[in-house]
């Protein structure tokens, strides 16, 4: 890049950027939410000659802006958060700049360093085993996101398993999680090749926050063994996508510990809370774990992608070729954005902001039990919420077109964005906080936009 | 984020990386050169306490910098090109402010829209056959790297053949490819579970340059069909890793239709040629591929990660949502960086950047060709140069030292990278021009420091 170009540019992008922050979290404009809206809007065939700047700039925001679903926004709710901050965009911009591609050590040494480092830092904060940390055997590395952390691990257990058992035992081979687990799994499963019908997701206990029975786990591995299959891998999860269950944890390693399977925890969500003393006791357990995954890109203030995935066994080597330890050969310089988070907030602050969106969502949640006409449909565990319009109970589909509409319409109005779920047959609204600048202000705010659609929908509209 | 500090910030970084630009490529300080030479540097644990900007600034420069292996340098010729540009930057800081997570259409319309346009524009810059458009039932996808592009055509192509004959057949699945394919192909059929002794990596013709011969595949596919086995998968190349070789596409699509086997055409580094007019002849052939993929983030400005995949059967659905083209589910909005290149370039421009790196490699090559002490070893074809030392017909490991040493002395100087490959069985060192800023002064300098280490080391440094 020539440097004098990038500089004037850079500044152009910078003060563009810092104005193009929209309070309104999804397209609200009609024209934007159809299929194919931006196809009407540009041309057919890329330009000959270059287009200016400033008619880029036009474009982004008069087509591209309005058709943006904005995650950053105060007034996200929806999914999962996926934060993004000073540190974080800081550092996507040095690494854009840097533009290195440290698929082994020698094509970047800093690169690999910096990410065994940050990984140990990381596991430190979390409290994790030893055994996760580069000094002893294990150690961690940044994958682009928790599904493919979960197939680099899945394969692992799945070729160690073919070495002992023959590798014409693949039919055999059985996976066991809740039916909460993220589809992910299944995902990796199918890409493994592990067979659909061996894939037990087996049904969460709704008495415990749909959490997984462990007698449930443990049932089913006696019944495939008797059968002649091959129990190799249990996925527990801390902070499910539903309702943020935590599944047994202790419960969950001793039955992997038993049957010499191989054990993952993606605490993908959650795993940002357990920095926390407070919190850290939702990771009891992660000891007799074989890897442990969590997203720094989600609720830690760290630009997408950066999964972050600890194992325990690695090959002893004094250097690591990162490329042996995920799916893609390329890779970037991910670790500097989660060392410049770590840096320019620390880990004090990092607790902090944690903690707000945890108050915010108790706040949240008090808000709905105050309403009779909700209710909240599990307890809040993190930062989510889970409610939902309670239907009469002559309702025939059990209140789902009733939240449903709810939903849409909040949505429609581009002043809040919330998701949906279906807990036990129910069609539920989830409330998730964790966008960085969401405040009080705003929660009070987008609970007043859910009471007044109800209101306007239980009376009927004119 | 908060916008002021955005933007205070934002300059800040900007400033930086303008002056941050090394014309070293490469770690040249011995203390740099050790695995683990920044652990010595960093502290154990992550901060409580906020650092300044200016003490990251710091570090950066002092510790993280000198440890870079700057792929950005105008004296890199190592590998293949990892272009950034100035466009390329603003994309990512771009996509970055918004920081969205575009797995399904409705989580931000504007990114699979955009995805789908930029897609369409440059199947047209490359006059693929219009089966590769979103207007036909085919279409493009941004993946992360050529390495999973290739993973989720396997993919397609052994669930595709396993539903005919059945999912047991796994173990008969057998994948074609020369020797001279990269590694990804490997690595994506273990992922995959095809067999390895399945994956039939036919020794390419050295004297057609090291690309396949096509009646060396279809001998291998009659033997393997007489054996009972599965003949699914053909991998072509369009500009192999070690040498750039053309594999024979219409040959090869021939024998993949009369075999009912999926071809995929992997023109990772040398795709970027394919949009001047006189090296699209490369391509004829991709009408009967079933999926072709090239990399922006390699030789076309666009910084990594940007790889393009387009296959011709897709489903019939008017929404697309990215995540089931894919391996992972998340992903960012990649298509800002690429429409921003193709629209502050033009192609016109973009031409011209290909035609100046292939002249620049014309002229390297005839400066080798001029030093009767060391030979070109295989026909230049696009930017890439493979030369070596002429060892002595004395010399017992037919001039792998020689140009081993030759190759370490260069890199160790700090003042040029190059990169090395074997064919057949000769160490052979590549020159591969294609950073941006690089001129016919770094060419003639890098010659002369070669030429120069030649002498040394041919008459025996004191």
């Amino acid at each position: 890049m020539d440097a004098e170009q990038l500089r004037e540019c850079g500044h152009r992008m910078v003060d563009f950027v810092a104005v193009t922050n929209p309070s309104r979290p999804s397209p609200s404009s009609a024209k934007c939410r159809h299929p194919g809206y931006l196809k009407e809007l540009l041309p057919d065939t890329a330009p000959s000659k270059p287009d200016t700047l400033e008619a880029l700039f036009y474009d982004i925001r008069e087509k591209i802006v309005p058709g943006v679903t904005h995650w950053q926004s105060p007034n996200y709710f929806a999914y999962y958060p996926s934060n993004s901050s000073t540190a974080g965009f800081l550092g996507e911009m040095l690494s854009a700049a840097f533009n290195i591609v440290g698929f082994s050590w020698i094509t970047s040494p800093a690169a690999t360093e910096l990410e065994v480092i940050v990984l140990d830092w990381f596991a430190k904060m979390l409290r994790l085993p030893s055994q996760f940390l580069s000094t002893a055997l294990g150690g961690g590395v940044i994958q682009g996101t928790a599904s493919e952390a979960v197939l680099v691990v899945l394969l692992a257990a799945r070729d160690r398993t073919l070495r002992k058992h023959g590798k014409t035992s693949l039919e055999k081979l059985v996976v066991y999680a809740s039916d909460q687990t993220h589809s992910a799994l299944q995902k990796a499963c199918q890409i493994a090749g592990i067979f659909p019908e061996n894939v037990r997701l087996v049904k969460a206990d709704c008495d415990k926050n749909y959490a997984v029975a462990p007698l449930a786990i443990s049932d089913a591995i006696a019944t495939d063994l008797s059968s002649g299959l091959i129990p190799f891998f249990i996925c527990a999860t801390v902070g499910t996508t539903s309702s943020s269950a935590v599944d047994p944890l202790p419960e969950l390693g001793q039955i992997a510990k038993a049957n010499n399977m191989w054990l993952h925890i993606d605490a993908a969500y959650a795993g940002s809370a357990c920095i926390c003393p407070e919190y850290r006791h939702y990771l009891n357990g992660v000891e007799e774990a074989d890897s442990f995954n969590m997203n720094a890109h989600k609720w830690f203030l760290t630009n997408f992608d950066c999964s972050l995935l600890w194992v325990k066994a690695s090959e002893e080597n004094s250097v690591f070729d990162f490329k042996d330890w995920q799916i893609p050969l390329g890779r970037c310089f991910r670790s500097l954005k989660l060392w410049m988070v770590l840096r320019l907030y620390g880990v004090d602050n990092l607790q902090s902001h944690i903690r707000k969106h945890i108050e915010l969502a108790k706040h949240f949640e008090q808000l709905v039990i105050s309403d009779s006409r909700f209710e909240v449909v599990t307890p809040r565990t993190f930062s989510l919420v889970c409610l939902r319009l309670v239907p009469l109970a002559s309702d025939q589909d059990n209140g789902r077109k009733l939240n449903y509409d709810l939903m849409d319409a909040a949505n429609s109005s581009g002043k809040i964005f919330i998701s949906h779920t279906i807990l036990s047959g129910k069609f539920v609204l989830r409330f998730a906080v964790g966008a960085p600048l969401t405040e009080e202000q705003h929660i009070n705010a987008a609970w007043k936009i859910l009471q007044d659609l109800a209101t306007k929908q239980l009376l009927g509209s004119p």
